[in-house]
Order: structure tokens, then sequence, then C-alpha cells
């Protein structure tokens, strides 16, 4: 299944992921921890995933520089220049925009596949069967390319792609790209068969996302384009820091797919979570028969139902008569709340953080 | 205030206090701790208390065996003469008979104050003025003198002693001695005037009690009355470690005072408390305006009301939308339940030993 020397893969570890707080950390976002003690973290899973498709020396890891010793210690087998160190957030069309223009140094033929490092595939298979006939999608084309799953219930935490007419065999010309929709809103989009989950994961031949950006994104093209000289050159790092800081904070999905006319969705169903949520981990796991699920520490539970408790491994937690609430333990925090509270994490995270300082968020 | 040479005090420190677990451990115990944050566990404070008015050579800890480092490491001034380590639990009267055979050996004059080590006390000045009354009191009178509190609220978790006639001033002979009552009883005795919380704290002189134990304990006497030769010298553990562990099981409180006909009491109101659960702990503690106490740690509340909230200290607990829960954390064990179920923590204590072992208790 491994496809050509052309092949590249950009996964996107910089995110903060302070929704999982206080599991994650700033110092420890979602991607660099091992949720399921499989011992392995997110974006090692992420690295393992497709490095049995892309060859391994076309896999590119985009994250911040505070992460980059985190990075090189868990995936040793990178170079450093497989490393792109952002030095300031910036969402994700400059983020993709840098690391396009870096490949098309290296191989201006680049067939790209972008992944988020945080996302959990339990059927790999399957994932990398649609990943192999994206790329050879994307290579003459022209098109944009993402990544559509098969919804199994009416999420309201996903932004959803609608789709249009089948171009060829599960290629489908994009009709619109739709926020995340409210409950009675989600269960149409449900019945409809019409929408399919938004799973942040494109492919794209280089240039045709650099046409893309250059068109539909000047305020960024401006920026990077200047340095294609420098571009997988020592001086790339320099020219990145004074200028990557000065594109706008936007988005791939509101500054080019929403605009773009050439964005088509392949489907899938592989077991697939963006794990954006407390709530998202509960629905991936494998609860009692009271509804409790206990992520590597161990429980004794009394009168308690559709509870999630996540304690560091080693410890034991007795609950007795609460239900519905999630109990998270890391470090030097512990979080109590109801599990349908967690949008208000970001809340708790800022309180923290005045409260008590930087080691604790 | 100090008394004379033939004043000791017994402090019994041998419990193992699992109505606070996960705080109390097995193997660090209520009476080892600092409960509130004052520098000095609850053995220490009272080992402090009473060397105000007790010469400090006559200050006596019994323990169990696997206690002795522990009370060396927090009363390096004692001598290793003054711990009586017992090999087994047996109870208060055979614990409180063996300290008096000892005494006894070594000061056929002593009077003798018997106090828990895990109790605490507010008001010190008032407590030191009614020992040392009472040690006067016993010196030569042949009676039995036990600490009745004055209750503050109809409480279902002490033992209540009812009072007689006035012998002299603030001396009363005991009419009975009653086990935990229920609320409404409870609410009559509060009423009445006539009843007071016993204390567990009992002055006496050695010969009255080593009489009382002798007429009203045989089963008792007889195992411990042949050491008399060995008690303070060097055979003295060697004889412990083979007879104590054949005394039965029995409280002073059942075995003796109940039926003495020499028992008396004196009052007094000096912030009193057993510290004997989660409960009275909330109790004496400053909860803010919404009723929450938190101990040790830090805490960020949102709606939440009457909570009881004690990690380790350096710990942020952030709690949203939780009502009358205790929540205690303490090395490897989280645990979370209704104020009011604390009663039930023998029973997490049990299920935690067999799930997971000894170093969860």
């Amino acid at each position: 299944m491994v496809t050509d020397n052309n092949s590249y893969c950009v996964i996107m570890g910089g995110g903060i992921g302070s929704r999982f707080w206080p599991f994650s950390r700033k110092s420890l976002p979602k991607q660099f921890l091992d949720f399921f003690g499989t011992g392995r973290s997110l974006l090692q899973q992420t690295y393992d995933r497709f490095s049995k498709v892309i060859p391994k020396e076309n896999i590119l890891i985009v994250t911040n520089d505070i992460y980059a010793d985190l990075v090189r210690e868990q995936l040793p087998d990178l170079a450093d220049s497989q490393i792109l160190l952002e030095p300031t957030r910036r969402n994700t069309a400059p983020c993709m925009a840098w690391a396009s223009y870096h490949i098309q140094a290296l191989n201006p033929q680049a067939n790209i596949v972008v992944a988020p490092s945080d996302h959990l595939i339990l059927k790999e298979e399957e994932f990398l069967e649609v990943i192999s006939r994206g790329l050879e999608f994307v290579k003459d084309s022209g098109k944009l390319l993402t990544l559509g799953i098969t919804p199994n219930r009416p999420e309201t935490g996903y932004g959803y792609i609608q789709i249009d007419g089948e171009e060829e065999e599960n290629f489908y010309k994009v009709k619109t790209f739709t926020e995340k929709p409210e409950l009675e809103l989600a269960r149409v989009f449900l019945e409809s068969g019409e929408f399919y989950w938004n799973s942040g994961l494109f492919l794209w031949n280089v240039n045709t996302i650099l046409n893309a950006v250059e068109t539909l994104l000047p305020e960024v093209a401006d920026k990077l384009a200047p340095g294609r000289d420098v571009y997988g050159t020592p001086e790339e790092k320099t020219f990145i820091d004074i200028h990557f800081p000065t594109c706008p904070n936007v988005s791939i999905d509101i500054g080019i797919m929403e605009k773009a006319d050439n964005v088509y969705v392949t489907l899938g169903d592989f077991g697939w979570s963006d794990l954006g949520t407390w709530g998202s981990l509960y629905d991936l796991s494998d609860p009692d028969e009271k509804g409790n699920v206990t992520l590597q520490c161990q429980s004794l539970m009394y009168d308690t139902k559709d509870n999630m408790v996540v304690l560091p491994s080693g410890k034991l937690a007795v609950i007795d008569g609460l239900e519905g609430y999630l109990v998270a333990e890391s470090n030097n925090v512990l979080l109590i709340c109801k599990k349908d509270k967690e949008h208000a994490i970001r809340k708790y995270v800022n309180d923290a953080q005045i409260k008590m300082g930087e080691e604790y968020i």
C-alpha cells in the first residue's frame, strides 16, 4: 500500500488542547498523551499510521517552538529538518501554507495529506486505503480533497460537509461546509444521508493548494511566498520567525475550503474520533454495566452511574452516589464537574491560571 | 499549674482511625496527622498540652508495635522506656490495665490521667485547669473520674454521661453511661441539662484503677497481674508479648466504668472534639459563604454547596455542581462520597483492601 516518493504527510501537532484539562496541560498537550494506555501517544500513533503508506522521510511535523523537545523525544526517528517549528500560533491556514511552500521547495510534484496529530482512528486498514486512493485522486486533478466521516449519531460537536454529485467512485463534489449544528439540525443532517463529519484531514497536490492560497488568501501568500528562495535551506527558520507571526489568524476551512470551487470529499467509516472533548472520549470507551468509564486508574463504584473517571495509573478512585460526572486528576489539579459542563473547562483553566499561576494550566 | 511528681499521663496512640480514610492510613493513622496544618500532629499536640502540667518523664505513650518508629520520630524527647508497645490491639481496658501496672511499679502513689491521642482541644487553659483539679480529686479519694463535655448540639456520634448529685464543686456522681443515642433522644439529653458527652478521658489513682480491674475485670487482671515482678524491667516487653494477646477485647467503658460504683465526672467546655469523623472535622472548620470547607489544598468552586475538600497541599480542586460531598485524596486513593455516607468508609476500606491490597488502606 506504500505510495510513491512524491507522497508527503504533514502532521499538525501544535495545539494546546485545553478541553482535556487537567489531563492535557499547556506543557504537555493532548497529542503527546497516551490516553488509552496503549504505550504510544496520539502523535506517535498518527506517525506510525502514516509511515505505513508515506515514505518516512516525507513525513513532517508542524508544531510550536515550545513543543520541539517533546516531538524529538517522542519521534526520535525524525530528522530535525522534518520538524517545522512555528514561532507563534496562527491557526491552520498559515500553518498549511508554510508547510506547502516548504514541501514545494523539496519536491514540486508533491502530493500531500495533512492530518491533525490528536485524532483517534480504530480501523487503520480502511483508513489507509482511503488515503492511498485520495493521494492518487489529487495527483493530476487540480482538486482539493477533504475526508468526510460517515456519521453514526447526531453529533453537535463537529462541523459537517454536505455532498453533491458523485464524480467518480467515492469522490463527491462538496456542496457546503456547515459549522457545528444544534441538535435538531444535526438530527436532520443524520437522516438526510447528504451530510458527513468534517474530519480536518485534507489531501492535495502542492501546486493546487498553493494556487488556492495565492488566489483566496493573498494576505497569507503575501507574507510567505517571498520566502521561496529560503525554504528548505538553513535560513528558513529565521525567515519564518520574522514573517510567520505577521500572518492573519485564519483556519483552512474558512480561508480556503468554504470559498474554493474545486473542493471534493471522499467518504469513509474507520472508527474515527477527533477526541475533542471528554465526552467524545467517554463515547469511545467501554463503560461498565452502570455506564461508568474508568481510564488509567482503578475504581470502586457504589450507587454511581454514567461517570467518567480518569486518575493517574496506580490510583484508586472510591466513588459513592455520583451520576453523570467527570472526575479527572492529573498532576496538581483535580477536576470534578458534570460531563455536560465540559464547555466550561476553558473558564476553569482561565480561573486556575489567575488563582494559581502558569504551572496549574 | 504544674502538678507534682506523682502525676502521670498515659496517651493512647494505637488506633487505626479508618474513619478518616483515605487521609488516615493504616501506616499513618489519624493521631500522626496534622489535620489543620498547624505544624504539629494530633499526637504531638496532645503531648505538648499535657507536658504543661505533667512532668515530661511521667508521660507515657501506649501504641502498637507497628507505630513505634512513628512515635519516636514525632516525639524525639521521649525515652524508649516511655513508649509501651502493644503486640496486638485489645481495646482500651487491657491497654489501661497494663499502663497502670507499669506505672504502679515505678511509683505506687501515682495519679494518672489517661487520654486519647487524636482529640482536638481548643481551649487549653480551661482544659488543663480541669485536669489539675481532677488529679487532686482522685489522689486520696479512691474514686474513678471521667471528663464530661458540656454538649452544644444533639450529637448522635458520642456516648453520654448522666450526672447525679454534685459531691463537691464540679465533681458529680455518675448516674449512667449511655451509648450513642438516636437523634430524638440526643435532643432530650441536650435539653435536660443532665447529660454530658463522654470524652474518653479518665483520671484515677493507680491503686484505685487496679482495684477496679481486679474486682470487675478479673479476666484481664489474671493475665497481667502476674507480671508485677517484671514491669519496669527489661523483661516487661517479653512478658507482654506473651500475655497481652491473651486478654479479652474489652473497652474500659463497658468493662469498668459502667459497672463500678465509685465513678465521678467533672465537667468542662473547652472546645473539644474527638475528631471521630469527617463530619466532625467539617463542623470544626471554617466554611466559606457557600458552606464549602477546603483543607490543605486550594479550590475553585462553581455552583457548589456544603462540600468538604481535602487534597494534599499544593493541589488545586476545581469543582462544579456538587452539594454535600466529601472529596478527600491522599496518596494513591481519591474518595468522593456524600458527607452523610461516611459511616460507609469502613466498607470502602475493606473493599479497597480486597481489590487493591494492603498499600491502599
